[in-house]
């Protein structure tokens, strides 16, 4: 009987080797899947490190998955043996607004995830992927990306002509940086590094600030924006910047708010100035199965070059969590878990 | 010739008496009105003492005003002398969204205000009152009850059956509960008084929160709603209760900020609960003409019947003014500035 | 053992008498219904005459029904037996947006329906009555009520002091009155019937119309609205009432389209007043879960008492089939079918 | 004394020579525009033949401009001799929803328009013109570029991936397939001339279908989206393609109206199939001042090549406006009408 390979978080931090697992059938309304590739997120390292409460041990971490349709459970139509898919971060969250019930399981925090050859899902929480992307690039997909389009497309609802104010070069800004173009936006983006803003530059963006140069970098943006300020953000971290951001978003602008790098208990918003500037500041995890189906097609109407730092694979995991650690990386991090 | 009467900002927290003007002509555009009463806001006040940098000194304050036109300028249709009428806080925000460009000037602020009997608006900023309310009723509207309205009608869109929680019982959250139960919404309500709470639910409050016995009121307002917390909250107060607010806010729910009472500087928001449920938290400050409008038309279709805790006059303003900083108010604070 | 009473459709427009039908046990996800009653929509008449492609025979019709939880299946969350409920219209669309793929199946339709003593569905089909209706009254809410909330609250987004324009006082117009008089709306209605304007003004109705006294109503609309026309129409009718309920409409409002009574072929719209009066118009059938709980959340706030124009038993459905292709009820048409 | 020349209409159809006329001064509040150039639509062409009613005769025809800003009338603020701007087709409507008192005057039917060298608009009325364009380009944007960016950007809100159904290759439609690329959409459209087609496929679209040789071309749109259908149509025909155009839309889907080229009296609307297949039928007359601006904007950022037929001059108006009732152009016609 063939045998599936994973690696489980087994305690705060620590992964295990490759261990053998029997495949499992997929259940009624479910999909077995084979995993090609993973990637990895911040998200992932607050699981591993003990950061989410109640997880269990061991586990299979990783959200992100490109994967092959192997077997199809009963009951499931829409799917067939051999479909390349992407499965959702949120398992239940299908379409619609978000809502509390919806946002558990997460793929590899409350159920095994994507550092495995085979995971059964559910049929509702698994969408085609673009046909003209590899697995190395569809593994960056379900996470990063899709926190990207959700902000960009679906929550500011940024039109052709708006500006965009994208911090720093991670994943998801990275990300945003497309979808943005692909909406017919002008980019603005920041980095402490001159070479990763011109690599930025080369993928699109318009305006690039070195914000170790110019600390009062939201100045820079309103001088780029006729004194006005930007029409939306995507904040990723947090802290001091925030504050910044703030001022640098026209009045009536939108910032989505989608990850708080600098730490939980210290990041905070400066109420006075978003009553003042009349912003709308939303809060954004991921999305929805019917975002994530979007933003697939999406991708293959335009096309989408996501950026991969390097790519690891299952025996290597370990290498690749802590080159992300180490914050030296340009783009994704991939590892390969199975054959193509 | 007539004169009218005014009192005027002489020096941070200073009022003038009683001083004699000439009553000015409607230039094109606009209409000459005789102010009947206006109200103080929390943002008067800010404005009195010194508190909004740049305002002309003397100036006379208050932007709130329930008037009568008294002559029409040339090329201003839709308007004639005697129509009872409301001038925006905003002169120049007719209609559409927020712009920066249309945030000034605000009437009272960098333009002279309503604490006199005869002043001078452009016929683009001004309102018809509602039919069936008095001059004392109607001097409640332009800010505080539009920045109600504007909160819980524009931008937080309550559905029937939604469930909205406001703060104590200033002249903001008094309105939003009339609005709220107009949208036919679920309200709870909470303050440090029992007795103020008693007149709230009288008012239509649903369930009511003495957060001075109920330290942790937010685990009280999960109890009311079933564990997943209210769709709407108008925060006027800022500081530590705004942790405390969002944590009784739904996944994907609203937060108007409409307030910062304790303090700009200190006024602060926990970004990492914003991001993990996924709120929308929305800066609002008073509204458009088009608000003001559909407010008043709201008001003659529904009826309303603003609190009002004391009625002064132009002489005795300074009282006024006085009582309102000693917070012991329940509702509106009103001066009759003309005669009826 | 138990048994179950049923009345299928058995040809076109004929019903069978009652028969008897062993109880099903629910599957996995699914939940045993008791049925109490249910009521008669024009949907459920095109269905019986053979006017939906498809259908299987016999089947049991109805998709309205107040029911009581009886067993649960396996894997079901949220649902204890005793609890009262009622089942979707549509059984596969539960949130977000109208798809074609969550438009089939109906039940009654593709599926046995109401018109029996024991059903099962879907879990995900099912939401918690209102709990201050009794069955008769929730017996009305599934399709016409819906359609109603959908129109009114969910799409037109009217807001308190919008003018709503209704159609003759059949189920969904009657319901509409309801919610939009929640909301804060004014209503007007046309009938041919001073008795029946006379109870729609008792129901709510600021204003009434006698369209066969006043066969140019629309312009008696234009004089109660300044001239402006309505901000929203339920139009139900269909052929030459539309022309006359758009020009009826104000520029920029929006008109539900719910049904066409007048037929399928001869209704038609015209296409130079909706683009001239930039109109929006919207096609309206039924709603979602979501919409279903909210509607019940809502009625639960502010009551709702649905007018019901007879009750009938199982026995003497066909009779009350006849009352309704009659026309000269007035309200909805509610067939007891189990014992409460 | 320099004098402006002009054209005007002086009868049904009949335009006059080119007359001298002075040239105005602007009042306060206006601007003094040069015309250089304007383009014709059909809208023009209904006024020109009697078909608006009240029109004043003798006036200036036509709506579209390319203008410089050639004196600042008194307190007008953000303009400067020199600036390159289009003037708008509402003068009245600057932004927020559309009203009926925002509706007249249009420029070129209620007051003189742009078939003149010299004219004085309200400079609330008039937007700075795309940097990167010639003044040919900026003749087609008022009217036709400005209606076919409201219906895709506006009110259908594509999203990336989304597929839009464009009819023909009028100036609105080859308008649209320009601002649905820019979004990101997929673009199918239709033609009667395979010559025309592969001139739109040389513009962007991803699809295209000859109506001749596929009288049932719904049937082909169906085949292209997997049997789904559009997620949007610009509908600019009426007749009998208003129902296929329907028939080829998804459910919940969007249709501009956009025109009725057949005729006002005979287009109709299937009212049974808006209502089943959920649509969102949306009338557009071009749009506000906002939405100019914003167009404008995102010309700039993304650049625009609009599709121009042929270029006349002042002295040639007559045959500009007989090629456009010939139907054989391919994008606009262009009437320059001062010295650049």
């Amino acid at each position: 009987m063939i045998k599936g390979q994973a690696r489980q978080i087994i305690g705060d931090g620590v992964l295990s080797g490759v261990i053998q697992r029997d495949v499992p059938s997929p259940r009624s309304g479910e999909l077995l899947l084979g995993v090609h590739a993973t990637s990895i997120n911040f998200h992932d390292l607050i699981g591993i490190d003990g950061g989410i409460p109640g997880l269990p041990v061991p586990r299979v971490p990783f959200s992100d998955a490109s994967a092959t349709v192997l077997e199809v459970g009963a009951g499931v139509e829409g799917f067939a043996a051999g479909d390349r898919v992407i499965p959702c971060f949120f398992l239940k969250w299908e379409r619609g607004p978000v809502d509390a019930g919806l946002m558990q399981p997460v793929l590899g925090d409350q159920v095994d995830g994507a550092l495995q050859t085979h995971v059964c899902v559910p049929a509702r929480a698994v969408v085609h992927s673009p046909a003209n992307l590899t697995h190395e690039d569809i593994a960056t997909l379900g996470c990063a990306g899709l926190t990207a389009w959700r902000s960009v497309v679906e929550e500011a609802q940024i039109r052709p002509g708006q500006t965009v104010l994208l911090q720093g070069t991670g994943g998801v800004s990275l990300a945003a940086l497309a979808f943005a173009r692909m909406q017919g936006a002008r980019v603005i983006i920041t980095s402490s590094s001159d070479e990763k803003l011109e690599r930025a530059r080369a993928l699109g963006a318009h305006e690039t600030i070195n914000y170790r140069d110019q600390p009062d970098w939201h100045t820079a943006v309103l001088d780029m924006t006729d004194g006005k300020g930007v029409d939306a953000v995507v904040e990723v971290a947090g802290g001091e910047t925030v504050g910044k951001a703030i001022q640098a978003t026209r009045v009536g602008g939108h910032v989505s708010v989608i990850g708080v790098l600098t730490g939980f208990e210290s990041a905070t918003f400066p109420l006075a100035l978003v009553m003042q500037r009349n912003l709308t500041v939303r809060g954004v995890t991921v999305g929805s199965r019917e975002h994530l189906d979007a933003m697939c097609r999406a991708i293959e109407i335009n096309g989408y070059d996501p950026v991969i730092d390097s790519i690891y694979d299952l025996g290597t995991a370990d290498d690749a969590i802590a080159h992300v650690r180490g914050q030296s990386h340009f783009g994704k991090v991939v590892i390969r878990v199975g054959k193509d």
